[in-house]
């Protein structure tokens, strides 16, 4: 069985995403220098983006390649337009939701939402993941649902050099967080550092499956 | 003229100081796993602590060769018990405070205490550092104060792989930051990530003299 990674970018300030995100403002004001490094450098929405290169590229082939699953918040999938209705991953992309309806389901046919919350979600992405990672990809709240649940076996952070100052923080609402952080692989480029760290479940049992 | 630095260590959700730090407290509630970095390893307060190694005592030697002169605030002065009233530096120390009376400045000979803000701080340090850096070492609040009036030049962040989940953030306050950043280099041990970057102010003229 693979393990269960959030890849998730963050601003040196603590921010998943700038201040007023949302439909058609994506990641909100500022929001997209936190992806430079997805695209090799500074983009706009709306224009042509590049390609992530060097080490961002390496970075990003590993993700695509070790991922057999990705889950998302639906607020992340709102935000991005979801993604033109195109699941933009290489492996299936569950969506949690609160709610969902036929007409979603037919526009987004390359997605699968789950509305019975982060442990079935979690359970039908190993099922179709296999022997591959099941990789958590924002937005923020549902990071932090699935860190308190214990349920996080290795965290890697895109640490953008960018000051949003405000917008959404990544790490809130964690204050029992019951779990220690090792240092494990750091690698850099001009436009991030790519954190990873191996998260242990601290004096409780991990309830996984 | 030496650089203008922030010297300081953060958790990875953000907090340089843990929950009800204070006199007799240190950084507070899990605070000084903030500070392994600086004693090799894992230590407690009151017992002898060890000493850096490896690339953490590189960055240490690094920070105390290049500063002729410390800056810090009066609450850090005070968490740390005035550091036994010892300057711990081997550069001058100027300690912002609203009140010093003449029994502290009998206590505690080895520091300056500056009670006119962070502009008259930073003139008196830079005047005995000379060629060399003046070193900002916080607490939050101080540095918040320098990075916010467009006075840093260079961030050394000692990122901590620990999580606090509550306690001091290090970067709030900051929603105008005139600044921009750019990475510059990159040190790793098991116990830190040495995080630099170069501050940029942006749109606004620096007054530093």
């Amino acid at each position: 069985m693979g393990k269960v990674s959030v890849d998730i970018s963050m601003s040196l300030d603590g921010f998943s995403a700038g201040p007023d995100d949302g439909f058609g403002q994506g990641l909100g004001v500022g929001g997209e220098r936190l992806h430079s490094w997805l695209f090799g450098g500074d983009w706009s929405y709306g224009d042509e983006a590049g390609s992530a290169a060097g080490v961002d590229r390496e970075v990003l082939d590993e993700i695509f390649t070790a991922s057999g699953a990705h889950i998302v918040g639906r607020r992340m999938f709102d935000v991005v337009e979801g993604w033109g209705y195109q699941n933009p991953f290489q492996a299936p992309c569950f969506v949690l939701t609160h709610r969902v309806d036929d007409e979603l389901r037919a526009l987004a046919p390359t997605f699968t939402f789950v509305t019975d919350g982060i442990e079935s979600a979690l359970r039908q992405a190993r099922a179709v993941a296999g022997d591959k990672d099941v990789s958590i990809g924002g937005g923020a709240n549902v990071a932090q649902q699935f860190l308190r649940a214990g349920l996080v076996e290795e965290l890697n952070l895109h640490l953008a050099p960018v000051f949003l100052g405000t917008g959404k923080r990544l790490f809130e609402n964690l204050t029992s967080a019951p779990f220690t952080l090792k240092q494990d692989r750091v690698l850099v480029s001009p436009l991030a550092t790519h954190l990873r760290y191996v998260v242990t479940p601290q004096a409780q049992s991990r309830q996984t499956s």
